[in-house]
């Protein structure tokens, strides 16, 4: 955790592009000299002179001091009140692209070296101001597309996640410290922990842990998405609830682009859900049969590689063939199919009725009018979300690193709890307790124990800037 | 000039996408009270009872304070010292695109309009800070792409060439008030102001605007750039010399893409000159004749439309009839025509020698190698850079606006000459002096003769948030 280089980095925090105004961070123990390198404030004076934290304006110059290549504000903060914990300088210029860029080689000119992506965030982690949950949260809200997103992501930044495993972290560590001084100091006479208040103990962390592991099932729904596919026979109206889904949502986050004709996947928010969803609307627009058969092909295989299956039966319609075919299949995936009773406004026909009866999860939908769609977000959320978490103010595990930390916890205390279920002296339980103590030490990064891999990781995420 | 409205306006500042960091300005005379509504100092209190210009940490909240959706840093600026001229506050959130339009939102919640295009600087117009020559010198320095125009836009926000019109329209003032001092008040007995002093200062008047306008050559190759097309017969070296203009230049600024393929024209910097380069290179590609001939009468409108063409000819082969059909064509264009002979590094042929010495502009080149690339530079800074002109320190004409009332001005100083040459008394060349006062004070727009849709026009180039 300590092998990170201090010299003084700089880079444009602002997204790329034209605006009014671009922001330049400067980070380092020579972050003020720097500066003073290049900006000179119109007061006179340097800026490290001028009082920190105060916005100054001033000319930025090359680094020769020859030419004068924007007019702006700077502004000092001195370690460790700033964002990294270092010394810090903010530049704020025009916006222009080639401004920016000017003003950026002049700060490298002036002995800054271009940051890495995510090494502001980095430095906040390795000088204490952040823990790794609070920079994961970070990125998630940076990312974030829908506002689910946005609460999850301020619970993390507040650090909530953090301080419960810091919390269960102690609680463990306080069961060492009882049944370890009983060990090492027997003549102190602290009269041995009871086996049977070690597995009490044991089996209070083991709750709370597990407990805290579920609710990685609505952080993951908000934060990384379910993977979705709506299916169904030609018209059945998949595009129909396809465009519901997507069309009325202004919280449309990605389109990623395969061939240009060929949206693979699209991220809405469903209620608190993020689906991750595919298209397979669009390909029984050819309608030449082999065309059909390779987009049928092609949707089965998105069928078995998705969590939630919205499942599309025309309700004025007997099914087909193929209507039971895909049923079948449906019937025997192992993640959520939802049945979905398109066109209830129209004239229902029995054999959809009873095809649509034989699925545990259905909705009842039009589609065109919208009808019967907050009974459908409604099934959805209650699928993936846990209706009882507060997103703002509980801790919630929202990324798949933080759950396998969590999750080793709870394996270390099961074996444990095992320890003492199986006759062995307390003691004995000590080395999974340790191992409970690292594994939750892991999740905000601020034990000893976490690998500089996983948190070049947790960074390379980040964009340059950040 | 005092048509606009001053409520309070909000805008993202900083450009749009994905960045570390987000600048959202709100300024106008509720811009305490917005942000007060909204962002609550982690220090307790609120931001207007901050000092100004202090960087204050805290909380991004909903208008109705239910949610917090960021944190951040804000500063106030109190009037007249901002940007605007009005109370000013700069809330620094995260840079996630959905959270930086709930902080605007929230901006817009607590009262603020969104703030429309240019409408930060058009207020900074309208309270004095600046004149339309430095708005339109900060247009030109955001949108610049290349070094020139950045040296040129400095040059322009300093308020240099404003100065300077501002001098001659003082100097046209003055004239005015001795010749109708004497005509007012003949009872002073100030003695009239001759005829050869009145000649001799609007001569001194004429030259100086003369002067000033002649720079527009020079402002508007680097700030509008030069249509510029390259064109020559199949394999003469059309699509080397346009990869040495583009290719190695780091300054590309623009790829006007007409359809997928078709590249219509690239923006480069080809010494201080900035170069609109219409590709004609692209089109021999498709050797069918038919499209060919299509590709040679487009290539020919290009031609007749750029003010600079180079003319590539291969100095290794023999020109052919339609060789001589374009160096004909080209003699008698009305732009500066360079004669460029390519492949001066193999066997020369003597045709081609002959044909490339009946151009007055010649450059001899290796595309291939470069070698000739820093004359042909050279050259063509001269035809379009008045080489005595110091880019950051001269006042210098850079758009065509500023030109037009320049101009205006010049024509109606040589009515005024032509007045007294044609034996009138001055006070009769009064009403022309006047009309070139007005047309100078439209330069930085100070004056009140400015119409409100040239001014629309200024502002509405500029970006929303700027």
């Amino acid at each position: 955790m300590k092998d990170f280089s201090f010299d003084t980095i700089a880079a444009v925090s602002t997204p790329r592009g034209k605006g009014g105004v671009a922001l330049i961070r400067i980070s380092g123990s020579a972050a003020a000299e720097v500066a003073d390198r290049i900006f000179v404030p119109a007061s006179g004076g340097t800026l490290s002179q001028k009082r920190p934290r105060s916005a100054v304006f001033g000319r930025i110059f090359t680094p020769d001091g020859g030419l004068c290549i924007d007019e702006g504000l700077a502004v000092l903060f001195r370690a460790p009140a700033s964002f990294t914990g270092e010394d810090t300088v903010e530049i704020c210029c025009h916006g222009g692209a080639l401004v920016t860029r000017r003003v950026l080689e002049a700060c490298l000119g002036a002995g800054a070296r271009h940051a890495e992506a995510g090494e502001f965030t980095r430095r906040a982690f390795a000088s204490g101001k952040i823990g790794l949950d609070e920079a994961e949260a970070l990125g998630l809200l940076l990312d974030a597309g829908t506002d689910a997103q946005l609460r999850l992501s301020r619970s993390g930044m507040a650090g909530t996640l953090g301080k419960r495993c810091a919390e269960l972290r102690d609680e463990a560590t306080a069961l060492l410290t009882d049944i370890y001084a009983r060990v090492d100091f027997p003549e102190e006479d602290l009269g041995s922990i009871s086996a049977e208040e070690t597995r009490a103990r044991i089996g209070t962390l083991v709750d709370k842990t597990a407990a805290l592991a579920a609710t990685y099932r609505t952080g993951r729904a908000v934060a990384e998405g379910i993977p979705a596919v709506i299916c169904g026979r030609t018209n059945a109206g998949k595009s129909s609830l396809y465009n519901l889904l997507v069309g009325e949502d202004e919280a449309i986050v990605t389109d990623i682009a395969g061939t240009t004709r060929d949206v693979l996947s699209t991220t809405v928010s469903f209620g608190d859900v993020t689906l991750r969803l595919f298209d397979t609307a669009g390909i029984r627009e050819d309608s030449a049969d082999e065309v059909e058969a390779i987009g049928i092909r092609r949707a089965i295989e998105k069928i078995d590689g998705a969590e939630l299956i919205f499942y599309v039966i025309d309700a004025t319609r007997a099914p087909d063939g193929d209507d039971i075919a895909l049923a079948e299949r449906l019937l025997a995936h192992g993640g959520q199919v939802v049945a979905v009773l398109n066109k209830v406004d129209s004239t229902p026909c029995a054999e959809a009725e009873e095809l649509f009866s034989r699925f545990g999860l259905r909705a009842r939908l039009s589609a065109l009018t919208g009808e019967g769609k907050d009974a459908l977000e409604a099934l959805v959320s209650s699928l993936f979300i846990d209706g009882e978490l507060d997103f703002s103010a509980d801790a919630i595990v929202m990324g798949a690193r933080q759950y396998d930390a969590i999750a080793r916890a709870a394996d270390a205390l099961a074996a444990a709890a095992d320890t003492i279920d199986s006759g062995f002296p307390p003691d004995l339980a000590g080395v999974c307790l340790e191992d409970a103590a690292a594994a939750l030490g892991e999740l905000d990064g601020r034990g000893d124990t976490v690998r500089t891999d996983l948190i070049d990781g947790i960074f390379s995420k980040f964009c340059v800037g950040k």
